[in-house]
């Protein structure tokens, strides 16, 4: 709990509305979109401002309060679950796109602002921001530079951290530090804004970014291939990329996916089909319409019983958002949905589809997986009931076997979710002791007193198991 | 002077053959391509394999020796110069390029692996590592990583950084980290890969890395366009890209340098034009072929006297020679040639070209200017004598204007060559105190004891002026 001198510290920082301490307001900030992690922060303060922001932090670097940033709360990793309590810091109020310059073609924007929002502003002046996380109609920008989300087109494009190149932020002290700007090329010092992507709010807070825009792709066809079997859709994925063709998108959802997602969106998916490509090439009009037919040649040589072209953009949309709909779609079925993000490299696909499918069966559980198979990065994904601790118990151990599993193949525990609190305990096994220990010593350099979302990235212990928290 | 005992050690590591430290091995290492910089290591040891690396880096940290790594010391910030002694640790043995994985489009090397080597075995196949330094006939790309080398395909591809996805290193105590690997995406924890790349020898050896690769593109274009001026040459880099065209590679070069470059290459370039573009376009025939066509007569309404499409691969080959060329043509003119790295977001290219013009004028000093027009990355290039005090102190006056006037356009210090020592003095002007302290904790986490290319990036003092040292 803050004293009540605190709490009027801080409202005469953000003003009355926006310094929260009523048990409503801590419920509805004690959890994020990761099932089984919930903890009540302290208090929730909503800044307007970086200069609040600074007044914010130097208060609770006094204190010593933690403090936890947060931006939609739609992240996969518990990364805004304040597990310590503390302040969480709300950034949708800094919601400013403030800038598009066309000539150096960057846009510089505040944390809040909603990703779509982005895609919309810079589409309309025929510039292209491409990362595209599953969450992008209500995920923040703030959000996706401290998970470094990536999402449908990374293969081509890929991901927040290739965009980002200037960065504001508030150190845990209360300093402001500015990184990057809008020059195409800068090695001056350490490339602290590719430390900041990723970095889940642990080494400051951000305030203000810059990203780099591309022209938007002239125009874009999108289709489907369905296989009977896992194996053809993994082998088409290797043959496209071998013949050197590199779609936009190159998504995978297998057959549990399909029959849940044709489920909730009726958009005439069948339902018997092993696995299904959705694949998208954009670029100019013909080199789309050449990629696409070889594209659709080579799955069907692979063993698709059929290939779909969208025939305009009502039927590409609708196939678009059958795959971005997978986790809504899958949440509805049991009352608990845990989405992983185990992923391999590209060519290991098959096998580690494979392993999954053999895991689930090992600990009875259900599992449908899809993902960004160009990426090699699959989001296998288990639906079950928080309240049968003996359940979870069995999904947990077959998370652990699936990140073993990828580990194996070269792969990594998260692809673009994040590390949060809920893989924190399996880091060390994907970057060894040596790895942790550097971490560690940038993360003390940055936030001495570990204020910053303490409990995030780094574990108190490796191999922790997931614990259900009430 | 490192102890006999010391040298024995070494020797035991490496042989005989690669343990160094004879007056003329000495002085062979005690300088790179910057000029003004110059200084004896105390020994030079050429390691075999990361073992060998790691054993000497544990001899290094007990006894508290500097280390400074080094590939071909091609680089042009004095970032191998071993200024404060100890030893120079030569990479070249270490040239292996150890694999080139076509499934998942990476290939895996040794630090000491000439660049161009790397361009070819990938483009046997294929594929292409777009990274291209004027030097990349002689840099390794060891160097390339650590500077995050740039080249004339920035524009479209990006720089090192953009490619480089796994790392082994070790670090200044002689543990082996390893970070990365060959995964599309990977969010688990701290980007120590992007932190490496560029941090110029500061923070641990690399041994190996994995860098990513993208198809070779089906063709390419190259055309010159002339212009009597500067400002229809700038005009028109503007309107390239307002009309969403990014070329591969978009160079610049002043007149001055075009008189250079004509009298060292002799391929038929008017000395009287006031400056050109060098102009590259790659990719599908027909898309070559329609932005080159655009870019052509952009040019012409902003005033090119002439376009000149090259006919065939010798013309094409011609053309990109004469650029890259450039240093070695102006470094025929005069004793010494300070290369710089000012770089400013790409819609100030034209101001900055003009700043550097009154400025030589101001100092008289002998400035040409030739660069990467695309990425707003100038190199602004002093032919001198470093034997005349007086002018050399008239070229430092000079750049430190140059370095003023690049940091009010927004722009930045050093765009690809790194900071090195020669910059270091300047890097408080671009980071700020509070960066400089970031990175500071930074190194001190990696480095305690700054055993690592000391003197490199950070300097004693801020705006410290260039000394010749002897």
């Amino acid at each position: 709990m803050l004293t009540a001198d605190l709490l009027r510290e801080l409202t005469a920082i953000v003003g009355a509305n926006w310094c929260l301490d009523a048990p409503a307001d801590l419920m509805a900030y004690s959890f994020d979109a990761t099932p089984l992690y919930q903890h009540l922060p302290d208090a929730v303060v909503v800044p307007g401002s970086p200069d609040e922001v600074a007044a914010i932090m130097k208060i609770a670097y006094k204190h010593r309060i933690p403090i936890v940033p947060r931006g939609q709360g739609s992240n996969l990793s518990a990364g805004t679950v304040p597990t310590q309590g503390g302040i969480v810091l709300g950034l949708n109020r800094m919601q400013a796109l403030k800038e598009i310059d066309q000539e150096n073609m960057t846009c510089t924007f505040e944390p809040g602002l909603v990703t779509a929002k982005l895609h919309q502003a810079v589409e309309a002046l025929g510039l292209f921001y491409p990362p595209d996380p599953g969450s992008m109609t209500v995920s923040t920008l703030g959000g996706n530079i401290a998970e470094c989300a990536g999402g449908l087109r990374g293969l081509k494009y890929g991901v927040t951290k290739d965009y980002i190149i200037g960065l504001e932020a508030i150190l845990a002290d209360g300093r402001t530090l500015k990184v990057g700007g809008k020059n195409a090329k800068d090695v001056a010092g350490y490339d602290l804004v590719k430390l900041f992507v990723g970095s889940e709010g642990t080494l400051g807070i951000i305030t203000e970014a810059t990203a780099k825009l591309i022209p938007l792709p002239e125009t874009k066809r999108t289709m489907l291939a369905l296989f009977t079997d896992l194996t053809g859709a993994a082998r088409s994925v290797s043959r496209i990329i071998a013949s050197r063709i590199i779609p936009a998108t190159l998504e995978f959802l297998d057959n549990a996916t399909i029959r849940v997602v044709e489920d909730f969106a009726r958009i005439g998916l069948p339902v018997e089909a092993g696995a299904l490509l959705l694949i998208q090439q954009d670029g100019p009009e013909s080199i789309c319409e050449r990629d696409i037919a070889r594209i659709a040649s080579i799955c069907r040589e692979e063993g698709a019983f059929e290939t779909r072209l969208a025939q305009n953009a009502a039927e590409e949309a609708a196939l678009m958002t059958a795959r971005r709909a997978a986790l809504s779609a899958l949440a509805r079925k049991k009352p608990t949905t845990v989405l992983e993000d185990a992923t391999v490299p590209r060519k290991h696909l098959a096998e580690m589809v494979e392993q999954i499918n053999l895991i689930a069966k090992k600990y009875s559980v259900d599992i449908c997986t899809f993902g960004h198979a160009g990426d090699g990065n699959l989001h296998p994904t288990c639906m079950c009931d928080e309240r049968d601790q003996e359940e979870i118990h069995r999904v947990e151990m077959a998370f652990e076997e699936i990140f073993e599993a990828a580990l194996r193949l070269g792969g990594t525990i998260t692809g673009e979710h994040g590390v949060g609190e809920s893989k924190a305990g399996y880091l060390e096994w994907r970057v060894g002791p040596t790895g942790i220990e550097v971490m560690k010593g940038i993360k003390s350099a940055f936030d001495p007193h570990h204020l910053l979302n303490p409990g995030k990235i780094f574990a108190r212990e490796t191999r922790r198991r997931v614990v259900v928290r009430r």
